[in-house]
């Protein structure tokens, strides 16, 4: 009790917090004769949030859905919590949002957690590992089969609390400037991929390039490189890869879950009354279901359009292409678990599940996709 | 906003609000000199609802879920808007519940929509249509693809506003005392399985038979029926059908996303604040990741315990049997359709979005599994 004072005195001082003390002591002072604790309770401080993204300003899905999180937390406290978001390079630069929570610049972050590999290499068990699960296993994991428990484990190193908070789902493989018939294909094949991913396509005999967003259409454009990911027909379409190739090659095997995640600094977390740890927890698992809905009828609509009025032809990648894929993926994520002991108990996790998942996999909604598509 | 105040005040009469005028107006007299405006905001009335379900008191995903619910509610509000839960029978009985909240003898109801068919043939389409979407193309349908506008127009016929709140995933298709070869051997099968799955079993020239979840084991024991669906290897292990037989299949054509819902009498709705409408939209969203994890994670443990610790055989639906069950389920989904212009317009929704979906399958969630389970 004595210790939760204290921070919350000190997240007042340093963070945007808005004292509303007057407010306090003033009806208390007013007092309810005949229920003076449900006065108390009722009455508290007002406060202010700097949620930091990695995403440009609106950025379909992710952008967007980082800002209903915000409006929705805002709603919910009537804005007794009132969090501003602020989006990549507004506030800090895109991948400084990690240290800007520890350090407390902004209480909050909507991001991915691969994008803090160079911090711990377990992170992107918690964003995207190649050869992973599906949204719906990585929910299931993070929720009720130990996920959580790790996650916090993890970044409470970092002074951080973190919420799984949206799903891009299963992304496409990306954009080629030449049919992919095999694994030759890939011999020297400069593609720009993120993450565990590129390790991957490295050892497949291609060079992963890493760049951002913005420098990706000239790249391909100038065959500076021959193949970007991205995203998903949604947000390949808004970026118009089309215009430059028609080769489009998915599902991906580098993120077939994309997970967000809010990371939240630890003491202004536990400064917080429990309705607005409840309502912060509570946005965040919406928000899960809200951005993979949203992300599963955008990609829908974005596919067919992609195909009928561009002409993309959209393909699955060869099967021993694939094989390959999912083969040195799982050395890579394997890889991890040497890193200490904290990385093999994810890791084992992780993959115990995953070994599981997988024989149920035939009488799930895979099953029942696999079956009734082909009726 | 005369209307609102009037409806507010007949909630007051009717239902369980705690009136606390006492409260805001001792507050408003103490005052807030420099703040008066925050303070009138922050002091309001507290309420307490009553919320009905069709399920048995702490049903494993579903009463779980559903108090989940209740909990997040109250904790998000701070007490301020109480949600008390009652289990089928406690306060009506079960199918009672869709009524009762109408009535407004209770506020909220959580249930599946498709028991109240008799209502509207077209409710299953926000519960379980068999040969329908998954929970992520559910899902998908509902928030960004039109289903939850067509849905709010169905329920305010009956004065109540719905949402989507939780999900069990696809379910199995059941067990059988004997094997299931062919198509034949549906032949005066009797089974026990509700909805319009019952007319997809009667057409395929067996008998669905509707029998509550206390009468099932019985019967199935002493050869009544020879057949029957209930839920998943978590629910289906608790409820021992593996020690009358041991032929388990899946998945099932009948409910391959069993979503959930909270309906909530639309004047008391209309009558709440808009920060606890905004928190009973958020604890029904999230609920959606949460009972589907939760689904996923057991269900897992579950057919692993079934197969190797009871030795259930555990198989897929013959080709030839899935394909006429998808096939009969089709006709009898669309024939909702000329119930009226609502439904039509239902169905037309549901239908476009489906056919839409399936173009997208070998490059989404679907496709990856497929590939990579083959690895």
């Amino acid at each position: 009790m004595a210790t939760k004072k204290i921070s919350r005195r000190k997240i007042l001082q340093t963070s945007g917090m808005v004292a509303a003390a007057g407010l306090i002591s003033a009806c208390n002072n007013g007092g309810t004769p005949n229920k003076p604790s449900d006065s108390a309770k009722i009455l508290k401080k007002k406060i202010e949030w700097k949620m930091v993204t990695t995403w440009p300003k609106n950025f379909p899905g992710l952008g967007t859905g980082a800002q209903r999180i915000a409006d929705n937390i805002t709603a919910m406290s009537d804005g007794r919590l009132t969090v501003k978001l602020f989006a990549a390079g507004e506030l800090v630069p895109a991948f400084e949002c990690f240290d800007a929570v520890r350090e407390n610049k902004a209480q909050m972050s909507h991001a991915n957690a691969y994008y803090w590999i160079n911090k711990d290499k377990s992170m992107p068990f918690f964003g995207a590992v190649p050869g992973g699960f599906t949204a719906q296993e990585h929910n299931a994991w993070i929720y009720y089969a130990g996920g959580q428990e790790l996650w916090d484990k993890l970044y409470a190193q970092f002074n951080l609390k973190p919420f799984m908070a949206g799903n891009s789902g299963t992304q496409m493989g990306g954009w080629f400037l030449n049919e992919i018939n095999s694994v030759s294909d890939f011999k020297g094949l400069k593609m720009r991929i993120p993450g565990l991913a590129a390790e991957v396509l490295n050892r497949m005999g291609g060079t992963a390039v890493l760049l951002p967003g913005g420098e990706i259409m000239p790249s391909l454009q100038s065959g500076a490189i021959d193949a970007t990911e991205w995203v998903g027909p949604w947000n390949d379409l808004a970026f118009g890869f089309h215009k430059i190739t028609k080769f489009y090659y998915g599902p991906g095997f580098h993120e077939p879950s994309s997970a967000l995640e809010c990371a939240i600094n630890l003491d202004a977390y536990n400064a917080l009354d429990n309705d607005l740890k409840s309502i912060i927890k509570n946005a965040s698992e919406a928000e899960n279901t809200r951005m993979l809905s949203e992300f599963t009828a955008a990609n829908i609509d974005a596919q067919l359009k992609l195909v009928n009025d561009h002409g993309v032809i959209i393909r699955n990648f060869p099967k021993d292409v694939f094989n390959l894929m999912m083969s040195l993926s799982k050395d890579v994520a394997a890889e991890t678990a040497s890193e200490g002991k904290i990385n093999k108990d994810i890791y084992d996790s992780w993959n115990k599940f995953k070994e599981n998942a997988i024989k149920r996999s035939p009488f799930n909604e895979h099953g029942y996709t696999n079956l009734s598509n082909n009726t």
